[in-house]
Parts: C-alpha cells; sequence; structure tokens
C-alpha cells in the first residue's frame, strides 16, 4: 500500500463535545505527529449508533485532500473482540472500530483493502479496554499520518463487518418505498431515494408524474431548491448529496410533519 | 484591491455542529488551499437567522489578524437569484450570501467595495443549488485566501444588501426604546443601546440619573462587573462590545424576567 | 522558569460556542502569535461551574505534547480583585483566573510555581471587566505562547486559591462513601473512588466482595469494559481515567437511574 499522508485528520464520533474525549484524542495525537492539523466532522452522532456515523461520514469524506486519515469512533463494543481496523482507498485511509461504520468505504470503486489493526506497540500504553478512541484508534491514526507503512500496524483482513443500510423496496408495478435515513438540523428530511434511482423510475412508469408522500401527506413536486417550495406544503428537491429530500419553505418539516428517521417515504404514479 | 492574505479564514453559519455541513466546507477549502488554517465563530446561528448571523460575526470579526477571510453563511435563498458576494475592508474579506449578513461592514470605515461572486470556473463543479457554502462561498473563500485577485472572481457592485436592524426610538422627552438583540449562553440580555448614547442622555437630560426597565421590571443601576451586582434583583453594565447588558448575578437573566430576543427595553428619568 | 512553547493551546471555557466568545478570543491570540494552533477541550462547561471545569481539564490535560499551553476561563469573578493566574508544571503553563479552576495543578508532581498576571502592557487596551477571556487571560498566554518569559508577565505567589473537590468518607468500619462528579454525554455516573482507593478497600475488608449501590439501587459487579454489562442492571467499571465509573449496557444510566452530579455512592461490605 502506497499512501502520501497530507497531514489533515477528520474526527467523526459520538462523543459530544463538553466531555474532554475529542481534546484527549487530539492530545494524544499531536504528541506522536504535531504537525498535524484537525477537521471535526461531526461529534454530535447520537451515542452508539453507528448507521448515523456512517451515513455523516460517508457524505463528508471525500470532498477531503487526498492523503487524509479519517479517524471515526462509534463503538458501542469498546473493549471486546470487535477488531479495530485500517481501511483503504485509493486516497484515504480510515481508522475505527470494526462494527460497520465504514460498510460505505468497502463499496468504494477506489477500495484497496482493509487491515486489523494489532501492533500493539503503537497503542497507548497501557491501553485500557473502555477508551479505544484515546488508546488504540487516536495513536494509531497520528502514526499513520506520520508515515508508518500500514503494513507494520496490522495484518490484511478479508472480512471487515458490513452493516445492512436501508434500502428502497419496490412495492408492486407502481410504488416504491424509500426511508428517511436522517433528519438534519433545518429539519430536512433525506430519503434513501437517489436521485438517479428516481429517475430509472420515473423512465420505467412512462414519464407519468411521480407522486410522493409520507405519513399520508402529499409532497408538492420536486423543485430545484428551497426558496421555489412553499410555506404552504411540503415539498422536495435533490440535495447536496443526491438524494431526495423534503422540505418546508421556512419552518422544519420534521417537526411539522412529525417524522422522525426510520418514517418511510412512498414514491408511486396513478 | 490589494489583500495580502494570511491564511486564516473564519466560519460563521447556522449549520450547526451534528451534520457534517461545516467539515464539508472545510475538506473543499483544503483541497484548494492546504495551508488554511480555521477558526469556528459560530455555527449555532438559529436557522436562517440572518440578523443573528449579522450580530455574531459583527461583534467578532475585527479581533483577527489582518488578512483574515471571514466566511459566513446565513443562506434562506440558496439557489435563488440572491448574489454571492465579497465585500472588502482594509484588513478583511467578507465571502457570503448577498442578503444583508453583511450590513455591518458597509458602514465599516475602511469598506473599500463590495464585488458580485460570479467567475464560475472558481465553483465546485457541478454546483448544486442547495448547497452554496460548499460549491460556491467555500470554493471562492479559499481561492481568495490563496491569493487569487478579487477582480478575477467578479465585478465590482455598488448594490450590496442591507438589513436594517432596530434602532432605540426616542419616545417624548424623557424616553429611549431600545430593544434586546442577543441572549447569550448565560441568559444576559444584550440590548441595542450603546454606552455612548447612554451617555448622550444622561448629559442631555441633565444628569439625572436613568432608569432601565424591562417587562415593567426595575432595574438594578450600572455597575462595572457582573460581580458588583445582586442576587436579588437584574443589574445592568456596559459589556464587551460596549453595548447596556442586562443581567442577574449567579442567574439566567432570560429565563428569570422570561425576556426573549426582541423584547423592548426603557430608559428614562422620572 | 524554563518554558519550552510547543505551539499547541488548548482552551476550556463556559463559553458555549452559539457565542462569538471563543472565536473572538481565538482572534486576539492569533494577531499576538499567529502560528498558534488550537485545540477546544470544551466551551461546555456549565455556566460558572468551577468544579466542572476543573475536573475536565484534570482529565485531559496530560496527554498533550510538552510546551503546551492550558487556557481555562470560567470566571464568575471576572472583574472583581481576584487575581489572574499563570500555574507552571515542568511540561505545561496554565492561564486563568485564580478561583480553584487549577487546584488540581498545584497538586501536580511536576508543580514548579505559581503567578499573579499583572503585566498590563501585554493585555489588550483598553481591557475592560466583563471579559477578561479575551481581554487578559487569551493575550497573556499567547504572549507566553510565543515566548515571553514568565517572570515579565507578573509576581510569584504563594496562595494560588484551591478548592476542595468532594472526597471520598469512611463510614464506620465497612463502609465508604463516594460521590458522583460527572455525568458523561453516554449518561454514565463517573465517582469520586479511584481505582486505587477501591484496592486499598478490598485488601482492607479481606478480600470479601464489595458492593456497590446508588439510591438504594444495587450496582452488578466491576466488569472490564461496558459490552461485559448487561441490560437488565446496571453495572461499573474502572474508567479511562482509573475512576469507579456506573453504567447501564445500551441506555443511559443516569436517566434510568435518576441520578444527578452530586449523589451518593455507597461501597461496603457484609
Amino acid at each position: 500500500m502506497d499512501f502520501k499522508a497530507s497531514g489533515i485528520m477528520t474526527l467523526t464520533s459520538d462523543f459530544g463535545l463538553a466531555d474532554p474525549f475529542v481534546g484527549t484524542m487530539k492530545g494524544v495525537m499531536l504528541r506522536i505527529n504535531p504537525a498535524l492539523r484537525f477537521v471535526d466532522i461531526s461529534h454530535q452522532i447520537p451515542p452508539q449508533d453507528i448507521l448515523e456515523g456512517s451515513f455523516c461520514l460517508q457524505s463528508a469524506y471525500a470532498y477531503f485532500p487526498s492523503g487524509t486519515v479519517h479517524l471515526a469512533v462509534v463503538d458501542p463494543g469498546v473493549g471486546s473482540l470487535r477488531r479495530p481496523l485500517i481501511a483503504v482507498t485509493r486516497d484515504y485511509l480510515f481508522v475505527g472500530p470494526d462494527n460497520g461504520l465504514f460498510s460505505f468505504v468497502f463499496s468504494d470503486p477506489t477500495f484497496q483493502g482493509a487491515y486489523g489493526l494489532t501492533a500493539e506497540k503503537y497503542f497507548l500504553r497501557p491501553a485500557g479496554a473502555t477508551f479505544h478512541g484515546r488508546d488504540v484508534f487516536a495513536p494509531a491514526a497520528a502514526w499513520l499520518s506520520a508515515g508508518t507503512p500500514i503494513e507494520e500496524m496490522g495484518q490484511r483482513i478479508h472480512d471487515p463487518m458490513t452493516l445492512k443500510f436501508p434500502e428502497p423496496r419496490v412495492v408492486g408495478t407502481s410504488e416504491v418505498q424509500g426511508e428517511i435515513i436522517h433528519v438534519d438540523r433545518f429539519g430536512n428530511l433525506i430519503s434513501n431515494i437517489s436521485q438517479e434511482l428516481y429517475e430509472r423510475l420515473r423512465s420505467g412508469w412512462g414519464n407519468r408524474p411521480i407522486r410522493i408522500s409520507i405519513l399520508a401527506q402529499g409532497i408538492g413536486r420536486i423543485v430545484r431548491y428551497y426558496g421555489e417550495g412553499s410555506e404552504e406544503e411540503p415539498f422536495a428537491l435533490f440535495n447536496s448529496s443526491g438524494l431526495v429530500e423534503i422540505f418546508w419553505k421556512g419552518s422544519n418539516a420534521a417537526q411539522k410533519l412529525g417524522v422522525k428517521r426510520g418514517e418511510k417515504v412512498h414514491l408511486y404514479v396513478v
């Protein structure tokens, strides 16, 4: 594996910003690689919510410079037998627990392989059993960012854990059922229906107008940007990740509709 | 325009810290200018609250080194015809939507001009219509921080949008009515009455003692620091931005008084 | 005093992240030392809660590189006669109010001395009476990080303020009463009972099994990591700071047990 570290490290976790967990990890890393520069992606992942952590990192990672190390810790199994993992793509390294958090990496077309992180000499000593973010993942990520070869940190593995993300489901010949996979700060409802799927459905359904509903509430047509919606009813658009997103102009759609993550979204023709 | 970039970029937005929006913008910028260093001013601006965003950046911007680029995104009109803007003062560049967020810049005594940001070759391609923070403002700010001349990014404009901030209002001959324009984390109530106005009133009113009230609650006199207040009633002081601020020693004044932003403050003599 | 600054500055405060206080302090510091790099430890210390601020910084500071300046501001007495302080250990400088926030520093085995920070020429001018974070502590910390000798900033003092932290209390011959001193984001309850004390008790009590209870709820035995607990009842472990911590696998122990900071924890043998 050939990886040219850029000196940039992103962090994603469920540690929050009130406790000193994140600052402590950064301190540990700066002792190993004083030149490191950090970018926080999010530390507000709901506690132990691996799917949300995965979704969050997935939508951000490819915007970073080649050579970035992405450290992510959402780790309900800390201390147990779940493996610490390094995953490698053409441009990035990923370091964190092998619990599905990096599922999207394994389907990246430039994915090059995964390693179990076993070389304890790169861990903080003595490494405890309750805060591997500090004792295992942070030091390993810092050593990797400083140029330590991946092969020195562990062995190649071929069975990294993959989580099943909710997939849209075809219902009969004229409906597809998707799901809200994220609610953002503005209350916008992000579904797992991609623009590509939407357009395939549209042509498959003879270019008839596709209707969208959630909790029996009809959604106005697909518009291009938020300002094109209405304050009277929710609309949809293809968002900045290419997903169908339901919003309510000037309001919080999640609150107004009473919708949470996991709610079903219906696309159909009549 | 002559601007010597310091390599420092501040960020102000209503994106929050739970979603990956802010991290994504930083990734985009580091790809363009890997040496950039970021300082977050706030990402907790209430959603789409341009006035709060403006107030927040206004109280912080002048403390940064000359050559700082201030990127700010509170952008309910994203995707519509509102222009992307660059504003220039002697020491700083400001990049964000032309929706009044930078009103205070245009009255900075060192203001040098505003530019519409139109050179699409500096945008992320393809630029979407829903996240100009990532696709338009971040890349433009990063190119500017890397030395791209402002003139290459767009054309001079002479009508940037200005928001009317609430102004104190004279009521008869013995009263001025101000307004709470911000409530801080401690529950302190920041008004739009400046120390300068207060002192002009005082001499105009013959140096009689000025009384202050809010929601019919009388406020103790003006003291110098929080510890000089009392735990029995609210007091006021001139805060670190030179504004009259109402506080309650050891408590959260906003909660105790039931006051929100927008509440009127009365200064009067009897 | 001999201090080789690393160019790394940590920040701990009760300023929150919504207001521009923290960004403003960083701007002030970058004007003095443009090469500074910041690591936020926490800005979510509950308003004016010196004990929590102290606990937070105490658990993180030693993980940073030698030469780090730790700036901490939880400062209910701002503007009053409480002194601004510099504290020195072999590896670190601490800058902030002399109100007990740095109590743990004075018992660090490498503690070298404390200084009153009095040289006003290093303050922001004019320094106000309400935001010493910006006007006094940030500039002083930045000058120190840039190599200004401590002796130039103030005079040696021998009576820095120390706060009494809650200590475990022996009750009769078979019980020790501790206290919850922190509740983390996951709802884990961190007590002031160290692993060392626990093991001393255990041998003092003839290696009989130690029982733990809180609010009359018995706690399962001490396990090694969270996954070894049960979803049926709370368990305990020695956490990453070496303290007895009560958790509830897959849940928020604080919520499930109705426990807040300050609650008593009982260790006893029968």
